[in-house]
C-alpha cells in the first residue's frame, strides 16, 4: 500500500489515507463503508501490526470500484503531510553509510577517511519533520553551510531487541523518502545533533510505502536535484551497512519500537563535498527522489 | 510539589501522585475527593500548564487533613517509577558543562581541553529511562567502560522557540535527578548516542520537584557514590552554561516542548577521568543525589 497523511482545503485535521487507482481514499472512511474499523492516524495503524496491511489489501480487492467513488479525492485535492508528522522519539540517523560519501566527508568535514566498522548513529528530534512542498528554514544566525542529503528512510513496524539480521525484515513496516538536511558549521564538540536537528531539517514523504510493495529495498535509485540540477544519484545497493545490518546493530544498542524511523544514510554529492563547496540559499528548490517511493520538493527560506 | 509516578503491590498500573506529609497521595483520587478532575499521568499534568500546580497547592492547603487518610499510601508501600517513564522524544543531554569535567575529559577521552563556546548537545532515547531501585544493564558485548554521571535534569513546562534567557524560567516545570550512564568505548565517529543511549542508561527520579519548591536551581549540591564511596561532589553553581543559557540556546536550535527533559551535564569525578580509570561492574551500587530533590540508587547488572 501507498499510505499518506493528508489534509484537504475543507478540513485541516490530519487524516490517514491510501492511494488507490491514482486517487486518495480516506482510511477511516474506507473502514466505515467496509464495516471494518480502521484508524485515522499512521502510528495507530502501525501499532496494529503488519498483518493489518494484508487484511486491508484483501478488503480493497474485494470492494467494488464504485464504493470508492464517494470517499475518493483527486490527488490534487489533498495536501500531503509527512507520513508520520510527529515521531514518538528522535529519528535514528545513519552517517557515512555510502563509500563515496565517506571519502567526500573526509575531504571536506572532520570525519575519518576509513570506512566505519560499525554504523555511525545520530538523531534528529521529532521537531525536524516537515512535509513535501514546505519550507526548509535557513537561520543565518546559526549557519552559513546548509546542505542536502537524500536518503531512504525505513519505518519500523514492531518492537524488538537483539534482532538478528536474518529476521530484520520482519521488523520493517515500510519506507519513505527523507532529506537529512545538515548545517555543516553547527557541529559542537563533534556532535551532529545541532547540525542535523534544527526545525524543518527532515523533509519526509510524500508517502509511506509498505514493505510488500518494494521488491528489493537494496536496489532503489535515489537522487537529488537543487534548482533542477542533479547533485546526488546513486542506488541503495551501495549502502555499507544494509537495512538488515542496521536493524541488527541498532536493536542491539537500543530497543527499537513500532514507528521508529531510520534514515539510512546518503550517497556522495552533498554540497560540502563539492569543489567549490555549495550551500543552500534562500529560494533554492531541493527535490529528493527514491525509486518506487516518490519525490519530495522543498524550498529553502531564509529567516 | 514533589510529584511522582508510582505503582503499588496491588496495582501495577503506573499512577501519578504527590508527596504530602511524608505520604504518597494519588493525584486522580485527590481530584475525585476535591471535585476537581486531575490527571493520572505526569505528561498530562505538565500539559495543563504550570498554573495547575498553583491551583493544586491551594487546594491541598484548603483540604482537611483527615480527607487525605483514605487515599494516602505510606512511602514504603509504593514503588517509585521514573517521574516521566516514556518521554515524548529523546532526552536532551549537555556535555562538558562543568570546568573540571572538561579537563578530565580532555585527559581521558578525545574531547578538547578548551571550554566549549556553546552548549554541547547530544540525545538519549526514551528507552534509556529507568527508575530508582532498578538495574543498569551492562552488555559486555558492547562495552567494557561503563561510567557514571550525576546530573540535575530540567523538565520543560511549555513549548517555546527563541526563548530569551531572561524568560527561560517561565518554560521550566521542575527538576529531577538523572544518571547519564555512558559507555566510553561506544563512541562511533565521535558520536555519543551509542555511548549514552543504551537501554537503562538514564536512571531518573525519584521525584519531579516543581520549580516553586527550588529557591535557586543554580545552587544545589550534587553528588554520586559507587558502593558507598564518593566519586562526584559538586554544585550546580559551577555549570558553564546555566539553565537560562541552555534554554535560550536549545530553543534557538529546536522548538522545545512541554515534557522535554534537559540533562544539564555532570561535574568532575567520572570513572574515565580517574587514575587509574574505574569502570562499573556487575553488582556495583550507584547512588546519585541532588540537594532538595532526592536520591536514586541503581545496581549494575551484567547481561
Amino acid at each position: 500500500m501507498r499510505l499518506l497523511t493528508y489534509t484537504t482545503k475543507e478540513n485541516d485535521e490530519a487524516r490517514l489515507g491510501f492511494i488507490h487507482n491514482n486517487q486518495v481514499i480516506d482510511m477511516e472512511d474506507f473502514g466505515d463503508i467496509s464495516n471494518f474499523p480502521l484508524p485515522n492516524d499512521m502510528l495507530d495503524l502501525i501499532d496494529m501490526g503488519f498483518e493489518i496491511i494484508t487484511e486491508i489489501t484483501e478488503l480493497i480487492a474485494e470492494t467494488p470500484e464504485n464504493f470508492f467513488e464517494e470517499i475518493a479525492y483527486e490527488m490534487n485535492e489533498v495536501i500531503f503531510l509527512a507520513p508520520i508528522q510527529k515521531p514518538r522519539k528522535n529519528i535514528i540517523g545513519i552517517g557515512l553509510n555510502y563509500t563515496e560519501h565517506v571519502a567526500e566527508s573526509a575531504r571536506s568535514l572532520d570525519t575519518s577517511n576509513e570506512l566505519p566498522q560499525q554504523p555511525v548513529i545520530f538523531s534528529k528530534p521529532p521537531t525536524t519533520v516537515t512535509a513535501t512542498n514546505t519550507e526548509i528554514l535557513l537561520n543565518r544566525k546559526l549557519t552559513n553551510q546548509l546542505d542536502w542529503e537524500v536518503e531512504l528512510a525505513v519505518v519500523i513496524g514492531k518492537d524488538g531487541k537483539y534482532v538478528p539480521k536474518t529476521e530484520a525484515m520482519d521488523y520493517v513496516f515500510g519506507y519513505t523518502v527523507i532529506n537529512d538536511i545538515s548545517a555543516r558549521d553547527c557541529r559542537r564538540s563533534g556532535q551532529w545533533i545541532v547540525s542535523k536537528g534544527q526545525d524543518t531539517f527532515a523533509p519526509m514523504g510524500p508517502v509511506l510505502v509498505t514493505k510488500d510493495e518494494i521488491e528489493n529495498p537494496h536496489n532503489l535509485n535515489l537522487s537529488l536535484t537543487v534548482n533542477g540540477i542533479e547533485k546526488q544519484n546513486s542506488n541503495t545497493k551501495f549502502m555499507l551497512f544494509n537495512i538488515n545490518d542496521l536493524i541488527e546493530d541498532i536493536s542491539t544498542v537500543f530497543t527499537i519500537e513500532a514507528g521508529d524511523i531510520i534514515a539510512t544514510g546518503t550517497p556522495a554529492g552533498v554540497g560540502a563535498g563539492r569543489t567549490p563547496q555549495e550551500w543552500l540559499k534562500d529560494g533554492d528548490v531541493v527535490k529528493c527522489e527514491v525509486e518506487n517511493i516518490g519525490t519530495i520538493v522543498n524550498t529553502v527560506k531564509e529567516i
